[in-house]
């Protein structure tokens, strides 16, 4: 059987960016925010500040739902990575150092995501889960 | 007892919409995308082009939710109807098809949705449970 | 273990607010929809109309997640406060009376919430979850 194994809910986050605030043609902010894979993702994207702003939205809303604040360092927001699924297109969050940590000590094993844009905003919201 | 069964989460799914951009008074459009029931609804509403761009983000939040692309196609966006609970007026989420057919293939029993619009913006938020 | 027990999903709901049509400089509407508590978290913050208006924003959400219409009238939204935890910022949902009710007679045992807010829009979401 592919079925998923279903999870229990441990914290939701919401967000939104206002595309034009996230300063996406900033090299020093791209590289303290976002990792490689991210980047090369964006960047293939048609509208790779829509699709900075999207994954922005997305890595406050992981904050959100791990219950903790967003420190603004560039370690943090590094520490959460936000790729497309090669197959169905779907984003999907793996966590790396503080962040996984922080998502450990609370008995998250998994956080589901989603994002959304339109020509001005992005939204994103996501759902820590333990199974 | 009335209790609702707690049921474990399997994806998620944000979509929002520009009520402008919804082109709700083109007959093709909404025919397609529609059913019979969605379109009386909606068109007995207090503002039709925000209830049926608040069901079209709906449907895109939907399918997100399922870890399935939106396949643009018309069977795909009636095979999704989103319906208000006369009782709670509350919407609720009805699968035929390939929508179906999609969620038992991933162990989904229950899709659970909300939608909000201002004088702009639509927004939906709709979460794939399995029981 | 400090781990939080993962809870099972009853319902859900989303809500947006234009900052600018939330009247918190009305001295009556905001004390007939907010907490003390509420009310002296949301003067303390850098913009209080924006934390007036996610709040205003969530307990929209919450009625929805509960499956019930808002009422409108004063008792129903000052039922439901909305208070940050001290230590990590997060927001937390507490019920009171006819809200409290409701989710008792729904088996929902605990409501979690995200807020968001840009400049002129907030934005919330809420998960009413049963253990």
């Amino acid at each position: 059987e592919s079925f998923a194994a279903p999870a229990g809910v441990i914290g939701v986050g919401v967000d939104q960016e206002l595309i034009s605030a996230v300063p996406s043609s900033n090299p020093t902010f791209v590289t303290r925010n976002f990792t490689t894979n991210e980047i090369a993702y964006c960047r293939a994207q048609p509208s790779p500040p829509s699709s900075f702003a999207a994954r922005w939205a997305g890595k406050e809303a992981v904050f959100k739902s791990l219950g903790v604040k967003s420190k603004g360092a560039a370690a943090a927001m590094l520490d959460i990575e936000i790729l497309n699924d090669e197959k169905t297109g779907a984003p999907a969050v793996t966590l790396h150092g503080s962040a996984k940590a922080a998502a450990d000590e609370k008995g998250v094993s998994k956080i589901l995501i989603s994002l959304s844009h339109s020509e001005t905003v992005a939204i994103a919201f996501a759902q820590a889960t333990s199974s």
